[in-house]
């Protein structure tokens, strides 16, 4: 028995890093506020009714009538149904057990690597570390493709040899980025899948944050069932990052070798995974209700608000950056010849705001930064002002 | 990209079998009553007042002001915290770094894996499937143990080889065999895996139910620091199965080829599992209470009666079974020349009666059946009398 060195690498994991950054910052000046733009997770209270919804269930428990043991592995078909008739309004039939209920997009995307052996990873640079850092974890090779101002940020399979295949992730709209793949590019990628018989994780976490024609989900392409995965979850939409709540799709139509992968991940699940609590279940099923949608719309519309303040006081600011209607996150240019690591501590140290500092999303993400619309209006408009102050501007 | 092949074994896990058995039986005999004592899941509706702790936990999250977004992946400090003081009241020390809160046990003795390669295991016969499985799916290689009448079903390291390292299971009591390893035996498993720099994964699921001197923790043996990880949960006493929260520690000193197994697994964690509901680790806080004590000790209660009841049925009706005060299962013989599965059927069939069949957590469980006390009182009672009337008696 050894143990897998791939677990030895220098801990690097930005939101680790940041963390301490942030918690030395807090010893030093205790009575400085921290306007966090950083992480990626949700700061809208949730929902009363949302709420009572899962009391409600939770007090089931006490009755021996009601009372619930072990949830299905795979989760409860009340809410597998409420997701199959989701898709199917879309015009995207599926089936209960092509559905599976998941504790949250982070653990099934990188979970799936079990599935496979001789894997090579494709992955944007700049990218969500936790793609990246399974990878490494499992010894697997892994290809980066580059998204610069050049392409436009675009993930597309240039430069791809034809005679292999790979696990692809695509994220759209992309985490850090926030750039989206329109259908045709998206059609590029699951032809090329499909041809070189790769498997495409699409990450669908920002899914209701899209606006445009871009899809919603991979489905929305013509053969992506026979060569995609769709990883998707409550977090963002729902405020749900606490709850910890997703689902995965793996079609009946996705063969490799002959074998199902949606029976490979049956076994998986059925193994490495005891399903998720029955109140949560009801709170997600309540989510995808009409009342359910208003709700996560309004949450949306929240954090898009503070995309405009973001986008507005940045435009005034005169930073290059990149963003859209799609996505929570705004990706900024440093405007100086400052490292990323540099600009992020220039950052916090002067006006105690948290960003990600794009390096920590990869090589390419070198000279940028993530700021994230998920923090609160107060955070939001705070850490622009002193922004804007520093640039001694008046803003109007 | 190769599919990992392990994945393509017949599927024989014993759980879905059952299911599905019972389900076809279901809708044979619609009218005809399901008597579970099969699967270990626990049946005793939650005591209100935990219930009531995580409701309002939960209603934090209407409140800007006590909203929480992602939980801490290795858990809340304020849940740490009690576990450190559960254990320093046993006289055991670690600190909360050492404590990692997961979503039950099932999870964490499987994804353990990723952190070895040429691993080969140590398995009791019979065992918790999910043990096997999990490295068969890993391709390691397997030792099997074997728990037979000969051996009191006693699990020793008899016979395995002193010059290479193993990843040894034990769970105390047993299940399915309910036996348990007095602290003599778990010194000799602890002497031989620092001898050998294997590691020991100590599945602590049914420690609530341990009444006599057996070690209810691997760390009341000497030595176990430098070569175990305990694993338990909150299922069995606290009735949380369907609500999903345990505890992994592996401690500081646990150190394999100069790293630290605890750093990698914290690694691990961080990267794919998102953490626990803050509402549901402020219910496990509670369980931890002094009030919470109490509800446990209610529960286990109950379930001995069950274990008290199904011993005096068995016994009148002259079966041979293994059975303890330490444990919530009874490993059965088989009294006719019956395999496992022909007598799990003629159960079922004669009297809607499920059990397990022994040969479903292996070779050696060939011969007997598992009863688990986990079921209602009513279904314990009814069971056991449908089984009296066929053996002719008459029950006092």
């Amino acid at each position: 028995m050894k143990i897998n060195e791939s677990y030895l690498l220098k801990d690097d994991y930005v939101f680790t890093k940041i963390n301490k950054n942030v918690a030395q910052f807090k010893e030093k000046y205790p009575k400085k506020r921290i306007l966090n733009l950083g992480i990626g997770d949700v700061t809208c209270a949730m929902n009363r009714k949302l709420i009572e919804v899962m009391a409600n269930a939770l007090y089931e428990q006490t009755n021996k009538k009601t009372f619930k043991g072990y949830p299905p592995e795979t989760g409860y078909d009340f809410l597998k149904n409420a997701i199959v008739n989701k898709y199917a309004l879309k015009g995207i039939s599926f089936i209960c057990d092509e559905i599976f209920i998941s504790n949250g997009a982070g653990c099934d995307v990188t979970n799936i690597l079990n599935l496979f052996h001789n894997l090579t990873a494709v992955i944007a640079d700049p990218t969500y570390p936790a793609y990246l850092n399974s990878n490494k974890f499992y010894g697997n090779d892994i290809i980066l493709l580059p998204l610069t101002k050049q392409n436009n940020y675009k993930l597309l399979p240039y430069g791809l040899m034809e005679d292999r295949s790979y696990l692809i992730y695509i994220c759209s709209p992309n985490n850090p980025t926030g750039v989206t793949l329109n259908h045709n590019e998206l059609k590029t990628w699951v032809d090329f899948a499909n041809k070189t018989q790769s498997i495409i994780l699409f990450d669908n976490a920002y899914e209701s944050f899209v606006e445009d024609n871009s899809p919603k989900s991979i489905y929305e392409v013509e053969g992506a069932k026979t060569c995609a995965i769709e990883v998707s979850s409550f977090s963002k939409s729902a405020g749900f990052t606490n709850l910890r709540c997703g689902f995965t799709i793996v079609p009946k139509e996705l063969m490799r070798q002959n074998n199902s992968i949606n029976n490979m991940w049956l076994k998986h699940q059925c193994t490495f995974f005891n399903g998720v609590p029955y109140h949560i279940q009801k709170g997600a099923l309540f989510v995808l209700s009409s009342e359910g949608e208003k709700i996560c719309q309004k949450n949306i519309k929240y954090y898009k608000t503070n995309v405009q303040i973001l986008e507005k006081y940045l435009k005034y600011n005169n930073f290059e950056f990149v963003s859209s209607n799609n996505s929570p996150y705004i990706w900024v240019k440093i405007p100086t010849t400052q490292t990323s690591w540099q600009y992020f501590n220039f950052l916090l140290n002067t006006y105690g705001i948290v960003c990600v500092p794009g390096s920590g999303f990869g090589k390419c993400g070198e000279g940028y930064i993530r700021f994230s619309a998920f923090a609160t209006r107060e955070e939001i408009n705070l850490a622009m002002k002193k922004l804007t102050k520093s640039a001694q501007y008046e803003i109007v």
